[in-house]
């Protein structure tokens, strides 16, 4: 077993685990999430004061157990300038905790992401609860309904937001998207960097429609990454390492190349563009991706090689390490890896709620395995 | 003693009253606060159906009383086509109630106008609870912040709004202005057409900065109105009235004239323009009219004759009939009354609040009486 795989039973996960963590988020952040070094500073402070809160499974919950879920929502080119204070965060659980009547015994995560993977931690250690492995995406996603607690009937809200002024606001409504749009409209207004606890969960609803083992799986890429670095191959070693997980198994290179051009601009909330990648191989074969957030669909030479809810991932050639839809930048040299979503997030009733249309794309998902023949 | 003045000490307000009241009350709403008749309706519906809520007077309250405020919020444009289901309104009160854990054993308006003055007749009628012949402007106004209490520190918050599909939003925050913003926005991804339940007040907090008698004031100038039609004189029995009136002694018609110039356009949730009247008189003068929902300042030939927070009203000039600024339209013939503030609304704290600095006029606030040398 090596020291990746170790992540998914490790007892001892702590405060050196959460570089590695971080940078496991990021790449299935695929490109959101918001900037997994801010993230793990707060994570580490937090857990340098409060220590490092006990992982636990899904399975360990009792089905009326009650969960929250912790996160920061803003483009990620706010949520990088800006932190949390950590008052906020402790705000945006009380308050619901306080408006529903019911403290939480867990925390979850409702998005792994560079950022949404910290947030979490940093709320359990000041809070003293355990953090579960698992998430409502496997990934990151720029709304808010695009959870699969969501696509199989939790209720969105009560959902509670706090910003850097310990302004809050709580919003209620029985449809998700309008959820969205009226907290989006606040966290807009807000500075569009909040802290927001959504979807309180029951143990049952976590086991039943969580991703789980994503916390886990995050610390093994980022470990496998750090063992590949040494004999020179990371990618192949995080690849190797999520070809030995459940969902994870479809993982492909999809291109090899340079940045060549970048438009991204934040509107309506998001950080919203495109970027070009010409091979390095000498070709001339171009790849195209598309991102809201988070990248959303890879085409090479005009043919879709990923979609959404498939992973996008642009890291780093050399060192494998991902590269957000905000630190893009021209000149980059960058692998392009697409991954297999979970199951849960491929049923027609996740893609009727993240699938391409629901992102303006026209085509139909197609799963990664079925575009590259390797059934 | 007239029936008007009689309206001051009535004691069997009732249905039958109604159209009076909303006919004052857009006096005093200075062109906003919605239309009139839309909200006399909802309350001539409330009524019939569960009775006429008892008008109580400020003093009438313990100092330890809990009063809640009940309003409509949105562009006037929208609040015409739009009405309150009545669901939506005791919505907003009991899930503020809920929220601060006190029920309230009072219901005031928070602003006069067309559309508000009723709205709390529908909420106190709905609930069985008594009304109190007070509010927090003596006048309407376009923004949240606006309000007498928010000047002498009463917080904005919690402030509760709700939409007609039952969506609510709970603000929360320590600034009146970050407040404005907050439920601004969300009013408008609501559809600019929301109850709202903001300021919960003691009744103390009643007494010490309400603008008191104002809710029998505005029934004893739809009463002049009705009594001076009989005679042929509508607009000059309203001004005698007013000028029995403690606060609204100063009531002068600044001009008389034609719409000949409108713009108005719904902007950031509000109704914004300006109205320029041609003198009827033969005479080359020309009266200018800046609005925001309210009018703000009436100029003749340049010179300003009025100024916010003394009201400016626009109305019919054979029926006295008040006309909102939605109303305004090219060709009407009407008058514009002058009238003064209550004192409390003209103090320095008050003016920093909402004086003509406020609204982005540069000109400092002059009293009416001041202007027109009647002191």
């Amino acid at each position: 077993m090596t020291h990746a795989q170790d992540a998914l039973t490790d007892k001892n996960i702590g405060l050196d685990d959460l570089e590695d963590l971080a940078q496991g988020a990021a790449f299935l952040g695929t490109g959101g999430g918001g900037d997994p070094y801010v993230g793990m500073l707060l994570a580490r402070h937090a857990i340098q004061e409060f220590g490092m809160p006990e992982i636990i499974e899904p399975e360990d919950l009792n089905d009326d157990d009650t969960v929250f879920t912790s996160a920061m929502l803003g483009a990620p080119t706010v949520l990088v300038e800006k932190a949390a204070s950590g008052d906020d965060i402790d705000l945006s659980i009380n308050k619901l905790a306080q408006f529903i009547g019911k403290k939480p015994v867990a925390i979850s995560p409702i998005e792994i992401g560079g950022m949404n993977s910290m947030i979490p931690i940093v709320a359990a250690a000041r809070l003293g609860l355990p953090l579960v492995n698992s998430d409502g995406m496997g990934r990151a996603f720029p709304e808010i309904q695009m959870v699969t607690y969501n696509v199989y009937g939790v209720p969105t809200t009560p959902a509670v937001i706090v910003d850097e002024h310990l302004e809050s606001v709580i919003v209620e409504t029985s449809d998700a998207k309008r959820a969205e749009d009226l907290i989006r409209v606040c966290a807009i207004q807000m500075g569009l960097s909040v802290m927001i606890s959504a979807y309180p969960l029951t143990g049952k609803q976590v086991k039943d429609y969580g991703v789980t083992g994503t916390l886990r799986i995050a610390l093994g890429i980022g470990r496998a990454l750090v063992e590949g670095r040494k004999r020179g191959e990371p990618v192949q070693a995080m690849q190797e390492f999520l070809r030995s997980t459940q969902y994870y198994n479809h993982c492909i290179v999809l291109f090899d190349g340079k940045v060549t051009d970048l438009r991204r601009e934040t509107t309506r909330g998001f950080s919203i563009g495109h970027c070009h990648i010409e091979a390095i191989d000498g070709s001339e074969d171009k790849m195209h991706i598309e991102f809201q957030n988070e990248n959303l669909v890879a085409r090479v030479n005009g043919k879709t090689v990923a979609i959404v809810p498939d992973l996008i991932s642009v890291v780093d050639r050399e060192t494998g390490q991902t590269i957000t839809t905000e630190g893009l930048a021209y000149g980059q040299r960058v692998k392009v890896i697409g991954t297999s979503a979970a199951p849960v997030m491929r049923t027609p009733e996740s893609l009727a709620v993240f699938g391409p249309h629901a992102f303006g794309i026209e085509e139909e998902f197609l799963r990664i395995e079925q575009i590259h023949n390797v059934v």
